[in-house]
């Protein structure tokens, strides 16, 4: 039978990383190119005390029956609190809406604005699971260019006179793939000039939590005035990706439409996860879980920044990153790291290529390395055969 | 702010129902709206004991961290076992997508099937929320004339040679809202001319484990030959909505597409969930806690038969369904049960008007009864208040 998908099936070809992602299944492949969160920082103990008493005879009915799109109320009411630690303020049960997942957020902004041809503008490089998404909804794709503050406002304002676009995408703390954190000016300045030519922003913030140094920065969205930011945050990162939980905060006439959009996606987020992420919240397991756990994200990111300058050619410039999971670096040299990310495998070491990540695909010298999931002397060990790999390139084009 | 939402959402209100559903939260109505399975059914212990041993130190990985959004290969085994109860054989893994419920099925599908303004026939009345999907993705909805056997071949080779269709969404068991089951013969035929003109199929099977009389039948899908035919089942009637769980079933190539727009939609279904219903189904305590509740519903579905009987006017006719959630009946009078459902409330009691279940919403004078979700004496109750109404507003129109 000859299958007559739609359209946009064209451009969704999986994820791009994937024929990389299929071979890291050998064992002794270490692997710098997902974005897990460490796995010996998931708090197994407490899910397991909070899983308990939530299906215990008499509470286990909210779990096990239907519940509503939005989300259980005595989450959200812990949601609000908690998104008060992005300068989020002043905002109610019908700013909130429960999602499977920061990403879910991120699809169901695209399906309440996106037409097809829409423009959406991203940072460029941006995530690239974004990038998917928005092809998937078949918008037009701009990137916006970034410096060491953040996005070039100047930029964005000519973009957006250009495009008329539906909303901006952005992760402005601990950016994937950059790892950059936009400043407080930026971030007002991205407030204001969106707000003024009526343009959505949709600010995803997933890593904020995962600072080792530096200063904590309020969210674009707290410095809203007009409604017209949606905050996406995830516990993902920060308590367990396999629970797929995270939160939509906007403007309440969008939030509802974002619901609309959700019941006819999955009609709720999983009873379960919402209710043991609700308890871990309230019995204030988060934060010291997330201290606890900030040495060993620290020295992994301390481990391959010291990996990086000993191992990796001159020719490789990165930026380090206060935070978050991974580290950004490029070559300055014509390598092309999507040609060699199947020789580093050969190398027993993975990466993921920065092409991926530009909306146009046009820079193929950038690579990504996540230092969250993998224990200091694989961190070493990788970046030495990496730095090696890219050594040998480098000699060969000179 | 002047939100530009995208064209999609002017059809997008959220469900008709919502209104009122809303209503409902006073404790003295007595509701036939929703399709909740039994709350008392809900196996609470079960699920306890197997989350404790899920999450237990050793185990809890699994749960915590990023899983693929296939799915557990795990559990898609024992869902290619479960499926055999279909009739559905000589499948494997690459055939098998874990989704969050059988909805998500429903809106993959549209995803990578659909473009604006593709034709896609249901059966006419057909379940709310795919008829809404359908409009998220500006499809044209064509209904399909329907009889006591099922589809009306006649109808559908027609339509199909009419509209070209991207695919026929059917709910062949216990059909939402109508009860029916469509006879193992309208099966064979289904397949065969969707099968000839190149049209996918999408069968969704929710209820069909909900048998309280009559004789099995197998899937659709057992009869597919040409792999035009996606069975989509879920967990949510037989195990528990709250879970979010279900499973798609169909061709290597249509299943590897889902699963890229799965990607994009929410990375992977709750692992948690999954290896709840996983451990479930392995330990065989699926079926046995069905046998246990069908008496459960079969009283009930039996108690709204017969307060039907005694309460309901002279001029309701109704189908006395096999299984399933719902009695769907209309009345042979100029009744608009869209306009007497707020009327309804008033008596404290609450059905689903019929008009929402139509792609064309031409049809007024039927009502959808929920019986599996009220007690035998609340059920008398409940109707009997209806057939007070009813009663009158049909002296009123005589």
């Amino acid at each position: 039978m000859e299958y007559r998908y739609s359209e946009r099936m064209a451009k969704m070809n999986g994820a791009a990383t994937r024929e990389i992602l299929k071979l890291l299944t050998r064992p002794e492949i270490i692997s710098f190119a997902g974005g897990f969160p460490a796995t010996q920082c998931l708090p197994q103990k407490e899910v397991q005390e909070i899983a308990q008493e939530l299906l215990s005879e008499g509470r286990a009915t909210a779990v096990l029956q239907y519940g509503t799109t939005e989300g259980f109320s005595e989450l959200r009411e812990e949601l609000i609190k908690y998104v008060k630690t992005a300068g989020i303020e002043n905002i109610g049960l019908e700013n909130t809406l429960v999602i499977s997942g920061g990403q879910q957020g991120i699809d169901l902004m695209s399906k309440i604005f996106l037409d097809k041809g829409d423009a959406v503008l991203v940072e460029n490089p941006t995530y690239l699971t974004a990038l998917q998404i928005f092809d998937s909804y078949q918008a037009n794709i701009v990137g916006v260019d970034a410096d060491e503050n953040g996005l070039v406002i100047e930029d964005l304002e000519k973009k957006i006179k250009e495009h008329h676009p539906k909303f901006l995408y952005c992760v402005s703390t601990f950016s994937n793939p950059t790892g950059k954190t936009y400043t407080v000016e930026n971030r007002k300045a991205i407030a204001e000039i969106t707000a003024k030519y009526g343009v959505m922003v949709l600010e995803d913030d997933p890593y904020s939590k995962l600072r080792f140094e530096g200063k904590w920065v309020p969210s674009i969205k707290s410095f809203d005035k007009a409604g017209n930011v949606v905050y996406l945050t995830s516990f993902s990162k920060v308590l367990s990706p396999g629970l797929r939980m995270g939160v939509a905060i906007g403007d309440k006439e969008v939030i509802r439409k974002m619901t609309i959009g959700k019941q006819g996606v999955d009609v709720t987020t999983s009873n379960l996860s919402q209710l043991i992420v609700c308890e871990y919240l309230k019995r204030g397991y988060l934060f010291p879980n997330i201290e606890k756990n900030m040495p060993i994200y620290r020295e992994r990111k301390n481990a391959m920044i010291r990996a990086i300058k000993e191992y990796m050619p001159e020719e490789f410039s990165f930026i380090n990153a206060e935070g978050g999971l991974f580290i950004w670096g490029g070559f300055n040299a014509p390598i092309d790291t999507t040609k060699l990310a199947p020789e580093a495998i050969k190398y027993d070491v993975a990466y993921i290529q920065g092409q991926v990540f530009y909306p146009k695909a046009d820079v193929v010298n950038m690579i990504r390395l996540n230092f969250s999931n993998a224990p200091v002397d694989k961190i070493d060990a990788g970046i030495h055969r990496l730095g090696d790999m890219f050594k040998k390139e480098i000699a060969k084009v000179k």
